[in-house]
């Protein structure tokens, strides 16, 4: 599941991270306290999941920890992406002098945090999938500062792929593409735009064309597919919420009426709305589904939140009530640093 | 509400937005076919919102569309960030030459989804709150890479500040800042941290003091007044869950405590776990608290969602099935470019 | 509410209820050992409602009542069709020799059962619509021999008109038409049916045509406008399941496209699966419907009950345990024979 | 299950029927304008259930179909009365000339429509009494015009038997009979009622009396058993709503009194308010319960809907949307006529 | 509300309590020690309801400590039986030498836990009742060593008297009665045992017979009430479970038939599983109800809490952690020793 | 389970129940009524369950009858403290002269109830905590007149042990002690009571320390360890609501820095607002608790209702409505007088 770890710009720190701005500002006093107090002992601080999933987040902690770690004086432990945690479980452990890191914590809980929370919830949609594809559409649901990081983690829970260069670039995959809507609407058929596209366009790329944009999905699907034969690869049905949106049956009435005329060629590609419990209705329906597409699913899914705790200081160990003393056990954990 | 627009470079898109990188991938698709078609034609764009809320992104999104339409044939109208929008507003209107900005749908929904996610989010825990301060403490649940634009959002939504450099900056206000429990952590006991904070921090800062990292919470509470005197500002209570989280019970008791102790000048600051129901319990049982700490409830908000929609070609009313054809007609749209 | 009470022989008992074939048998059991112990008291009887409701089948029972007890030895009192009645109400009342009418309590009990809660369930949907006329649709799912004095009750409880001969004869209205489904797929295409309909049908008759046969709702809505021009009185949707059937927004949508061509005179005419509850979302959406037509959720109703109980006998106040004996007091019962 | 198929009457179309009266008006529009058009074509109906359950009404579709579809042009295939079908189950066929059946759609949807609940709804009641007798009690709860139709559906469903001639008479059954409470009012004790019923009434009918109606339900029986001796059958309890109706608890307590007084061949029949989970109460409490007797249930049951559908005009596969074009496969139809 | 205070031994301590021996043996450890350790302080205590009701027990907490405290040692504050207190307010302060009072916590808090809880429950059915009378008949769901102090309980919170002579005693009220059942079944009929019951029973006691016994309770009604003629006070209805308990219908059927026999001066009387919920019905049906009976609600009310803290050690103002330092403000307080 | 039978006057009536005070006064009445008519039938009296659960008064019963019927003429069967009952169950049978126990029916009724409900509500902690004893700490919620009584039930119902003197002699054992908060509070430090505690107290007790009462559980736990050392048998959890109560989480952090710090002997009592559902919590998550202890749980189990029904009068088998005449079968019951 965990892609190749070769080097990508892409999982590099931004500067800001780097200086520490988005640090919560109070690890800037306390770097300030314990120098002027001339204190800077070796601790250990253990990141562990406050709630269950498909860990992810782990190789941008890596290219972070590797820039701002001096290499003599450290030690970092962790899983790696793509593996299940359980609640409680520890994911990350670094021994070091704590003045080289105290300001990261903020960083590495929230990297953890999300990209985690996407990749759980893309494996949600994957499981009740049962083995039809999952690409990721989430990108209109999120800040494009974090599209990408959203994109991969949400391959690493599974999705085959996602909708834009940088999530595609990230996790080395090819984006997914169908031709947009409002070609459609600016050229005013959805068969002259489908030619267009048609023509237009190398012929390694598949064609994927909606069909819910002017006029009735089965219609429309008929036409398109008359129009370009065997050179369509799918329909992608996504019909608006006053229409319908999409359902088991629909599914069904247009694999039959492609068919009845001669098209069973061409995929379908249900999108729009889609949660696990929509997902699994298709699949007990036995609907005739070829791909699905999630994307507010995947960007709505709450924070995970990972708790960063001393456990150790100088060798002595110690904790914050609520937590037990001393380095956790752990079986999982690989040095990687 | 709404900040003063100077600029900044915080709110610049960063080169991949500006590149097309975190664009849905179709868009490129659909420039190209209309470049080769020799299209370009005049469109109106409305993005509206599907779900009602304090909006937020709108600067961001002036900065994008001010670098990326040519000055000469654009038109925008929007709201401004901060106000209340209604299910199926419009909140930005766009006029220009298609293929000037088709490939900034996807950052354009994706940056008013999140933004005014965060911000109602946060309205609605300052609605809770009746009054009493709100600090948005939001940044180890989030991707780094958003941290500030968040945290901007929250304080658009009305809290008073955020923890992280980089928000404050972007809203112009000042970080909050308590001592670390990592520093109670490393020097041992909650009182002497204390000390050395409060020895090497320049006179200007608040003092702010955790006091439930090693005892209970009251006694700490009293070891530090006696410690620190006139010089605290405030305690700040987190206690872990197994030792019950904070309840307005307990702020009640510490009250009674610290007043007992002639310590009536010292404030109580109450985080972990907040959400509108928690802290309109705090209100409604008249617990004396000075400053609540929101956090997951803020980063865990549901992306609103923002349609972009055709709805004029050169001209010419259209809209795909389920929108209306033509201009929607609005009253609080203002020209910003 | 009430209609005229002319003559009608749609109201007549049918001979099956005249000789006492659909009696529980066991009334005809006891006239026969009545008769052979020389027995024959005056009795009197009440039915009451089980439930409130808008009462119906008053009618019916005047008319058997009227046929079967002779002349000179009866009295009858009743209420009249469309009141209202609260639970537990005396609706009709006979004083006769019970020989002379005990085998028709079933027919009395069972007629006032159905027709009650037909009109009943019929006001439900007045009520919602809030001054929009509904019409009844519910012909298909009732047994013929039912369908006249279902359509009566609906149009007793507020119903403007129904979809056949017999309940419009019943009621004294005309029918509710418009053009079936089945000729546009005979036809092979909406508008063509619309335009034979239209040529061959007197003028007097509204044009109403389906607008969700074979595609699009708005794009088949518009064909037909531009077809028909002023000859045109509504569009009718009611699409299919896996179409989504018919929503506010989807009405809201139509108009403004009807609007938007010049074809501001056509109504829209809303049925499907329509209920009180579905009713008032569109009314409380303010959309445009001309007209609700129902149909399952009056057939369904559940049968009122009414208990028909001896109170007196020869002048002594009796009942069966759970009733109050003697004559029920009611200022609203008027003699009626 | 089935009965025989001998002719009858009782399931012959009314003349109301067979003129077109109950069918929705429209249907004489289309049938006028394919006739002003020139066209009757061969068109294939198909009649399918919205929801699952077991068919009943097929009896008298096929009496009403043989009767208008001119002979040399006609085929028709169906299930039987009696069989469980599934949601979306084809269960009539109808292939012959539009205009010979058009009118007649409304009749038969509306027919199967009722009484394929009806039929369902008591086989629910008998599947929750595991092998103890059901009985039909519904005809006060019906309308007189459908008391038999509703009583042959129900006994087409699994009740041993019903209350009426009519029902009776249909289904090829001899109806069930108890002594009536109005003439135990009207003699003023059940004891002489009882009397005067054994000895007036020929000695091949069972003797079942009801001992609700005066006094306590136990001291009624054992009077009315000492009365009657051997020539007892059963005891019919439906007690007054305000004395507690019936419950298992009562039954038993009346066995074991019948039994201590020597009485233990009279039978206990179970009446009022019964459902399928109050039977499923008696059953699963093992309450000795020898007969029960369902009437609102059966008349409350929701009408299940059966669609009729277009799939072929003169040979060409065709569909509104929503339904698949051509004929529907099945293995169960068989041709009718 | 308050009875009397004169003395009464029934509100005396048992030896069992005196001697300490239904004290958490653990209070006599904590003497021994203070004992050994030569501590005797003065301590202040207070006991705090942990949810509001009806306070009851202050009358038995008031003579125990009268015989336990030193007289010239000894301050006592409290609310007095039948006020009403909030959740968290002071009903008890005691201020006395430490050893003189520790072991009595336990019986205090016992004593005032379920007193204050049975006096609340008959203050809900008293409330429920709207001035319709209540008595308490719960003697037979307590053991015997409690009965007195809960039906004096029940008292104080409202109702007229109670069904044992202990209660009624320590009430000084005098106990309800009717004929019990018993007596029924032993004589063999209602109306026999009636006119012993009548016969042998001196004039200034009402008579008040159940009616449920053997027979229908209305049959039974009138039985009675022509036996006992103007000497019948009440009928009790408490019919069986599996005869339906007693409804409104009932008693309203009751009413109307002894009014038509001429008995218009019989009360009724209903009794068994009656709750506040279910003494509103009643109510809110208008049942002719002349008294109503409650037993089980009573003695299954939850025990209230009291907690006792201590607050004050030699004059310095101490408390456990959870609770506020120092004497609580009270203005409803008044010294009783 | 049960204990051994020898006599103890713990379960003697007391004398307001020997001469009647505490039963219902009406059976005074049918005494003077039966005497008055020389009746004095010998009469089958049975008491059976109302709802299942632990069997509990058995003992008290017994030596009630034992006292108060004529050795010549009284039979008694019943069952035994602490078996399992069914609902509808006879746990006591009475042969006697009906004047010889007619007034101690409500006694033994109320004994059965309660002690029942008692003892079934600790056993359903004991089944939750799957073998981790549980104790008895209820006396606080109970009057003190019984609560002997409820700790003897809630140990035939499973617990170890219970907290005072009283219930500990009924039921042959030794009561369990802790150090009181009490003394924690007079003495102003745990630490300092814990020493005075150890110190004056007799070698055999076991050394049971709160460690909730001034500081943090887990310091204070660490602290008294340190100072008791071996001697110290365990630390109890009970903190206030307002610190969070006590978790399964807390109980492992306490246990880890117990073990961490060299006290692994050191057991863990957790007490506090228990309930079957929390201690299972505590279970499932396998939180090494050593001893639970429950209070209020106990005390507020609703009375399990026991009815008491005359069967047989001189040998002849009757019963009042509702119930099956003559003696009921049972084979578990045995013969006790």
């Amino acid at each position: 599941m965990a892609p190749d770890t070769r080097t990508s710009t892409d999982f590099e720190p931004s500067p800001a991270v780097v200086v520490g701005d988005t640090a919560d500002a109070y690890f800037h006093r306390a770097a300030a306290v314990l120098r002027a107090e001339n204190l800077n002992p070796t601790v250990v601080m253990e990141f562990a999941a406050t709630r269950g999933g498909i860990l992810c987040g782990i190789r941008e902690v890596h290219s972070l920890l590797d820039r701002v770690l001096p290499e003599t004086e450290r030690e970092v432990w962790a899983l790696e992406d793509g593996v299940s945690v359980a609640t409680g479980e520890v994911v990350v452990r670094i021994k070091a002098r704590y003045s080289t890191f105290n300001v990261y914590e903020t960083a590495i809980a929230g990297t953890l945090s999300q990209s985690t929370s996407w990749a759980t919830a893309a494996r949600e949609c994957v499981d009740a999938a049962e083995g039809i594809p999952v690409v990721c559409l989430a990108a209109r649901y999120a800040h494009p500062a974090v599209v990408g990081h959203l994109e991969y983690s949400a391959i690493i829970g599974g999705c085959t792929t996602c909708s834009t260069a940088h999530g595609a670039r990230m996790a080395g995959v090819q984006p997914w593409v169908s031709l947009p809507r409002g070609l459609i609407l600016v050229m005013g058929e959805t068969v002259r735009a489908a030619q267009a596209y048609d023509k237009h366009m190398a012929q390694e790329f598949p064609r994927v064309i909606p069909v819910d944009t002017l006029g009735d999905e089965v219609e429309e699907a008929l036409n398109v597919s008359r129009s370009l034969k065997e050179r369509l690869r799918a329909v992608r049905l996504d019909p608006p919420q006053n229409r319908g949106g999409t359902t088991p049956d629909l599914v069904k009435e247009l694999r039959a009426r492609l068919d009845l005329a001669g098209f069973s060629y061409v995929e379908i590609v249900v999108t729009g709305g889609l949660t696990p419990e929509r997902i699994r209705e298709f699949v007990e329906a036995a609907a005739p589904v070829n791909t699905f597409g999630v994307g507010k699913f995947i960007a709505s899914s709450v924070p995970s939140g990972f708790s960063g705790d001393i456990h150790e200081v100088d060798g002595k160990p110690v904790a914050k009530r609520g937590r037990i003393p001393g380095v956790t056990q752990s079986r999982r954990l690989t040095r990687i640093l």
